[in-house]
């Protein structure tokens, strides 16, 4: 059966290290070439959205995460200027390593002051939602 | 510009009355023909995730919910018999009005043993996930 039209799926990663710091990537390609954005990309057909979040993050920066957990679906039809795309963000734990940057990413970089930074798409939104997450957790300790 | 094949975006809806009942359809058309299933269906481009739910549950069901609670969202490529969709999945309460089928449901009502019914596709794992995210709310309190 051919589905109807559909927003395209995308996932896009929170890493934070130990020290609090997120692995960032510089991107390659229009739009926002250049600029700070997290891990991510489109979802294949045939793939999970957790296996497409830890490939993505792999390809661009060469690392690993543990456990995902669900950060927030993100669908605003003007959120990509290329056209409507829906990301499902996750947020995890890098396993030790250190960030090479591959396939559409120019850098792969922990970032310490990433609040000063301008990131591409929303993904300002994204990080910040990911860091209620987390303060959310840390309050149930 | 062109994006690549991704798997097809779907919303479901899980409304819980004050009760606990929830709100099911009985689907119209194949696949689970017959079955119970959360209202839902395919996000149209230009549409956020919210709208197609809050969309959807209206056509199938004439029902609307208060604000809308992410529960999970569900990737699975097998999950669909047609093709590969990934489904997001949203927690609500119900407003008053009676539930009218209408669009792809062949009735609509609200199911109090929904724990002993059949539902189509994953359905039972997202309102298993569902009744999780209100006791934790529910704890909170």
């Amino acid at each position: 059966m051919a589905f109807p039209a559909t927003p395209a799926l995308t996932t896009d990663c929170v890493a934070f290290d130990a020290k609090g710091r997120v692995l960032l990537i510089r991107r390659k390609n229009a739009p926002h070439k250049g600029s700070y954005a997290l891990p991510g990309g489109f979802v294949d057909v045939g793939e999970t959205v957790e296996a497409a979040c830890r490939r993505e993050l792999k390809e661009e920066t060469g690392m690993e995460v543990g456990a995902l957990t669900l950060i927030g679906v993100y669908s605003h039809p003007k959120r990509d200027p290329r056209g409507h795309t829906c990301a499902v963000a996750f947020l995890g734990r890098a396993r030790k390593g250190t960030p090479r940057a591959g396939d559409d990413a120019a850098a792969a970089e922990w970032v310490d002051n990433w609040r000063a930074e301008k990131l591409a798409f929303d993904h300002a939104q994204i990080l910040a939602d990911a860091q209620r997450l987390l303060k959310r957790r840390a309050g149930k300790r």
